[in-house]
Parts: structure tokens; C-alpha cells; sequence
């Protein structure tokens, strides 16, 4: 009963959305390539990746820590390759407009605007029929791939309908329901044995490892590798979770005939800016574009398939030079290891902590800086964390303005069939608006 | 000799530019309007307006501080209209990856990198050939409207070299070689009687008063309306300034039968984001759109004319909500009536003071706030325009990071023949180069 409503509220949706995909069917001509393969004017496949809190400091920030400063160019990164426009973030208008991850995320999978903390349900907490929905009643697969809890805010407003964001037991049940082919990223926590066991009769190879990753072929999988998030970039040894996460997620839904919706979510940009941790923004910035990377690479090679990139919002108002100077420094960035938090907590517990902080963050620091350090050390691991990033934010001049998000547009990424509809200025809900209007029209065989 | 050398060096930037052309004239359609008239594929005139500082936290913030609270949705801007793309702005690799407004000047004016400081000369402080010069070898007439001093940075890039923007008094003097037929905007104090008969026996009629344009009615016109900048829109009773020279620009320039190239400049913008002054940044946006409203029109009305719109760097590192707060409150800012340096003043001197702050700011401050503007006030005007503008960020929840300059990328807006050119990811150098690549082929009709 419920999907009946959801799917009628889908043709309701169509039909609004229908000027858009009409337009573009009548205006889009069947390029020719120069392999004289046929593209379509709209995408058998469509993958949105969504960069969390990701606004456009980050991307312009992250060319300069890509720099090689020995080459009179500045290299163009996978962003500018791909960039098409910019959209506006702002929730429904009893939020304000500042939004917060789950208000964007309803945006982003269902077109309408909603108050902070929901998940694809409207102002009075009724389920708004997602892009993943719509799809599937079209006979499409779909899936995702974050480095957050798989039921973190973001992905669950694409699989789920909730009042709360903060639900996660109830979202990661829901998931149950959803009939997504792919599930990848963490959050062990909030899968008890009793629901994988669910998983497993609905037909889900379940994996804890990413060595397990090999031996999946083909859907479904729910892949849960760590507790809560996946291990921060800049700390971890094993390397390009994203990026392989997302190369599996594509391989095992290109098999599905009638075509796919993805999600990927460079879910920890957002987490890093929360903490005003620059050199771990870099990082995660650096592994989302590796990601983006493998999906440029797929739509060259699979000219059905749409990519469309964003970020939800802006964090932490990240500033590339602060103060008075007109400088900033990446190439200092590259020389710290840890997250602050982290080298924060090692360096409490050690008597010998500056040859630990030597280690971690390998530079010279002033006598200012160091006492600046011990200080902070003596009143906890969270001073000390304050005082590391101080540090960090001096040496590369960096400025943060909150450890919240702000309002601040974002850019729009797009490549593949229907992407120049992403040009320009448009709002967060358009994108979604757009998304589903390239879908299939329905009566589509249904699963 | 100077100008042929400066000819020749323009030829071989043509050259190099011929591509980008070359390939608009094949691939350009000559469109056809809803009124049967046909749209040129390259344009005939082009106008180039920079809002200084103004990165795209401005021209989100400017959304949001024009809604109206009151209606449903959250109504366009004439930049949500008009963004085609995004620019990067670093200067050459000497300067590092912040530019200052003068080598940012000279990438727009010339499609040159040059060091911080320089007005359209290279790191060998030799001349570059600037959009200005080449359009004139073309026998198209010149002309700039702006809110600073006319002889400021920017608009000194695109009008003569130097090697250094606070040579105020030389770029003065240099604008009696440019050609150009209209220069609008402040700067009394940088030029001397003597300067200024030069100026007449050259045929510009010389004006001082806003009242004066009236009576203009051809170029040439040399209109330097106050001492140094213009007055802050936030405080101006006569108003739309900017908005009133470009029409005038417009009305005189669109003369000349062989085109033109007009560059307009929301200078005050910068200045704004300089002094961490969110009030006043607000009103020099809204301004700045006012001007690009007219510009607007003028394409519709000519569609021979191109319009391209950018920023030449993000100032101040300003952020739309800052500390925890999900929000921000542009409404407060509309009660702020005159920048907070200029109050500071005024308080300063008045015994009292508190019904002078109600009369500017006509808000309920805490008890708190009084008490800093109280203790500021007794330690000078430049302590209260701090504790001001603390203030004015509390209530609006405004973060700056920065008094000078930051590296983020800046928007690119465009309309009319050739706008599609600027969609996408650029340097401030390639738009320089595809304006350039859009001018007429030489060799033309010599003035």
C-alpha cells in the first residue's frame, strides 16, 4: 500500500517533471562520436556522487595541494574538469538557510525542500518518493557506496523515509525493504545479527573485509567494513577504499539490464571540515576525486551513463589565506600524517610526546608554537586537539569560520547524456528534478 | 613606436588566440529569435564587469539578503540568471596562490599571469597588450565606469602598464594615451589641473557632478565625481550610481558604428570585504546587480552584445553562518545604515552617542554588546569599528577569516553572442584570451 502511494506520487512527480525531459528528448541530438558509437540524448545509467559538506574552497584548495610547485603550470584536477554550474543549498524556509546534510540529501533524492534532520519525508513527515524509488519501479538497480555509516544521513534519504536523521536503527532496518543491489561503507554498529540474518534470506552476500570484496561478482551485497566510518584517508595504510568501493559498485550494477541509479558519497570531507582538520579535508577531497575519477573513466568507456556531482552544502567556511597575508600553503599540508584528534589522543598518554609529534607532523615549529602545544596537552587531549590544528592552520594559513556548515552555493559536476541540463545556476531540488526526468517513462517492465 | 610595438605584440596574441576562434566561427550557429531577428555568433560590442572581492559567498549571501521572508520561495538574482562557470584566480608562481587585485586585473585584461602589484606588464615589467588596446587597433571605442578611484587597480590594467598599481599619479597621466572614450568614476585628487586641461585639449568634456551627465550626450567624457571612491550605496540618499553610469556608459559607447568594449567595475565590493563590513558588501552587491540588470537588458535589446561578469578574486573570507549556529540572519543587515567605520567616527566625537548607534542601527543590542561598543568607543574610532562589526556579525551570524584576500575560485556570468565560450571550469587568463578571440580579425579599418 504504501509503495502503490509512493509509486502514484512518482507519476505525479513525472508528470511535473515532464516539460524538462520532453524539452531535452526534442533538443538533444544523438551525438556521434569519433568511433562512430551512437550516445544517447539521455542515460541508460545515472550516478550522483555527492562530496559531503564539500563546498568550492575545498575543490579549489585541494588543485593547489595537487600542485607540483617545480612545474610552471598549475594542473587541472577531475573538478574542473567536470564542472557545469553551481546550486543553491538552502532548506525549507522553517530551517533558515543554512541546511543541514539530511534536509540537502531529501533535496538531492526527491526534488522537494524539507526542515533540517529529515530524511525524504516533507514538512509534515510524510515519505516523498525518492530517485531511488522511481527507478526501481522502472525495473533500474541501485546502490551505494559512502565512507560514513551506510545509514548516515545522505544515503538513507536516497534508500529510506524517516522523521530523524539520528533514527539509524530504524533506517538501517528499513534498509531491509529497499531492494538495493549494492550497499558499501560502514556502520557494523547498527546491523545487529538478527537483521544480517534478514539480509542474508533476502539473498545479500554480507562482508567485513575488503579482501572479501574479490570474490563478489555479482549483487547483492551488503559490505560493512567498519564500526561507524570507513578509516580516515590520511591515516590509511591499505588505501583508495572509495575508489574501489565505487569501481565494485559500478561492476556489479552494470550487469543489471535495465540499468542502474548510484550513489557515492565522499561522506568524511564533511566530517573533517566539522573539525576545522584541513589536512584531512585534502585527503578525503583527494580520495573522492579518485572515485570521480573511475566514473569519468566508466562513462567514457559506457557513453549510456550519466555522472552527476555535487556537494550537499558548505562546511566549517574553510578559507584558502587568513589574517593579513595574501598566502596560503599546501605544500605543509603534506607533511602532517593524522587526523589532530587522533595525534591529540596518542600524544596525552606519552611522557615522550614531542618525538610522537615530530613523527606525525614532520616540520620545524616555533618555540611559540611548541609551548603553545605543551600547554594544551596539560589540560586534555581536546585543548591539545584545538592546538594542533592552530598549528597546522598557521603554517598553511588557513582560515575555518564554524565548525558547523554554511550557506554558501556548491558546484554541480556533470558528464555523460543529459549533463549540459546541469549548466548554470540552479537549486538543489532541480538536480533531482532533472535526475528524474531522465529516468525511463513509465509503464516500465516492472521487477 | 610604443603602440606598435604593443600592435605587433597584439598580433601574435591573435595568433595564439586564433584557435578558440577559429573553432567558434565554425561551430557557432546564427541563431534565430523569436522576433526573426538574427543573433550573431561573435559579438559586435562586449562588456566585461568585475564585482572586486566579490566571491561567490557574496553572491549567495545577496540572495538571501534580498528574499523576501515573507513569500514561499526564495526569488533569482540577476546572478542565479546569468552563471555560466567558474574561474580560477591565482596570480603567477612568483606571487604564489593568492592574487591581489592588480595581477588579477592584468590576467582578465590581457590573459597574462603576472606578479601581484603589476598593471599589464609581465614579470619583466615589459607592457602587455591589453583587451583595450586590441579592440582600438580595431577602430572599437573604449570606455570604464566604476565605484573607485578610476585610476584604481583594475580599471588600470585594462587601460595602460605599470609596474606597480599605487604608481596612482602615473596611471593618471597615462589615461590622456589611452584613447579611451569614457572614464567614470572617482579619483579628483589624481588629477591636477594641469592634467585635466590636457585632458580637454583632447577633446574629453571633464564633469564633477552627478547632475553634469545629464548634459553628455557623445564621448569623449572624463567624469570623476568625488575625491577618491564613490560614496558607500549603504549611505548614498542620491543612489543607483553605478547603475546610472552604465547606462550613461552604454548610451555614449553604443555610438560608435564600429563597437566597443566597455568595462564596468563594483570596486567598493573589495573594500567592503576588506573592512569585514557585511552591511555595506550587501549594498555594493545589490548595486553591482543593478548595473548588470542594465547590461542585461542592453543584450536583449542589442544582440550584437556580449556580456561577461566575474569576480577578480574572493575577499575576506567571508561566510554565510559562522561559530555553531546553523543560520544566518540577512534581515538584520537591512537596519544597519552606514558602514561601521564611518559610525565609529561619529560615536566617537558625540557625548551622545548611544542615540546616534539607535539612529544607525536601530536594533535592541544586549546588554553585553553595549558593553563592548561602550569600552571600544573609549579606546578609539578604530576599536569601535571592531567591536561594530562584531556586533553586526553576531546578529546576522557572519564569519569573515581574513582582512586581505583568499584563493577561492570565483563565478563567471555571461550573456549574448559568444557567452557559451565562458561555460564551465577557466582561468581568469581565458577569459581574457576568449575575449580577445572574439574581437574582429585585423587587419581593420585603423581610427
Amino acid at each position: 500500500m504504501r509503495f502503490l502511494t509512493l509509486v502514484s506520487l512518482g507519476l505525479s512527480a513525472i508528470i511535473s517533471f515532464g516539460a524538462v525531459a520532453n524539452e531535452l528528448t526534442s533538443l538533444a541530438p544523438q551525438h556521434q562520436t569519433g568511433t562512430s558509437q551512437t550516445v544517447p540524448a539521455v542515460p541508460k545509467n545515472m550516478v550522483i556522487m555527492i562530496g559531503d559538506g564539500m563546498g568550492p574552497a575545498y575543490t579549489t584548495a585541494y588543485r593547489y595541494f595537487k600542485d607540483n610547485p617545480n612545474t610552471q603550470e598549475i594542473e587541472q584536477t577531475v573538478f574542473d574538469r567536470l564542472l557545469v554550474g553551481m546550486s543553491s543549498t538552502y532548506p525549507a524556509r522553517s530551517s533558515g538557510y543554512v541546511t543541514d546534510s539530511a534536509a540537502s540529501a531529501t533535496a538531492l533524492a526527491t526534488g522537494y525542500k524539507t526542515y533540517n534532520g529529515a530524511i525524504s519525508v516533507d514538512e509534515q513527515k510524510q515519505p516523498i518518493p525518492t530517485l531511488f524509488e522511481l527507478a526501481r519501479a522502472r525495473g533500474m538497480a541501485t546502490g551505494l557506496a559512502v565512507t560514513s555509516q551506510v545509514n548516515h544521513a545522505t544515503p538513507a534519504a536516497f534508500m529510506v523515509h524517516n522523521e530523524h536523521r539520528k533514527n539509524y536503527v530504524e533506517i538501517a532496518e528499513a534498509y531491509l525493504d529497499t531492494g538495493a543491489e549494492v550497499i558499501l561503507g560502514g556502520g557494523q554498529k547498527y546491523f545487529s545479527e538478527e537483521l544480517l540474518e534478514k539480509f542474508k534470506a533476502k539473498g545479500y552476500q554480507h562482508i567485513t573485509e575488503f579482501s572479501q570484496l574479490d570474490g563478489i561478482d555479482k549483487p547483492k551485497v551488503l559490505g560493512l567494513f567498519d564500526e561507524v566510518q570507513l578509516p580516515w584517508v590520511i591515516e590509511d595504510k591499505q588505501g583508495h577504499k572509495l575508489r574501489t568501493l565505487t569501481q565494485k559498485a559500478l561492476d556489479l550494477l552494470s550487469q543489471h539490464e535495465q540499468g542502474f541509479v548510484l550513489l557515492i558519497e565522499g561522506s568524511l570531507i564533511d566530517w573533517a571540515g566539522h573539525s576545522n582538520d584541513i589536512a584531512s579535508a585534502m585527503h578525503e577531497v583527494d580520495e573522492f576525486a579518485a572515485a570521480m575519477e573511475v566514473v569519468e573513466q566508466y562513462v567514457r568507456e559506457h557513453q549510456d551513463t550519466l555522472l552527476v556531482a555535487t556537494a550537499d552544502h558548505n562546511t566549517g567556511g574553510l578559507s584558502i589565506a587568513a589574517g593579513k597575508d595574501y598566502a596560503w600553503h599546501p605544500e605543509f599540508l603534506h607533511h602532517v600524517t593524522m587526523p589532530p584528534y587522533i595525534l591529540a589522543e596518542k600524544l596525552v598518554e606519552q611522557d615522550e610526546w614531542q618525538s610522537s609529534l615530530t613523527a606525525a607532523i614532520p616540520v620545524e615549529f616555533t618555540s611559540e608554537q611548541m609551548e603553545l602545544i605543551a600547554d594544551a596537552r596539560a589540560q586534555g587531549a581536546e585543548p591539545l586537539t584545538y592546538a594542533l590544528q592552530t598549528v597546522i592552520d598557521q603554517h598553511s594559513n588557513t582560515g575555518w569560520t564554524t565548525v558547523g556548515h554554511t550557506g554558501l552555493d556548491v558546484q554541480v559536476f556533470a558528464t555523460g547524456p543529459g549533463a549540459s541540463l546541469f549548466n548554470g545556476s540552479q537549486d538543489n531540488t532541480d538536480i533531482a528534478k532533472k535526475m528524474i526526468s531522465l529516468l525511463p517513462q513509465l509503464p516500465a517492465k516492472q521487477q
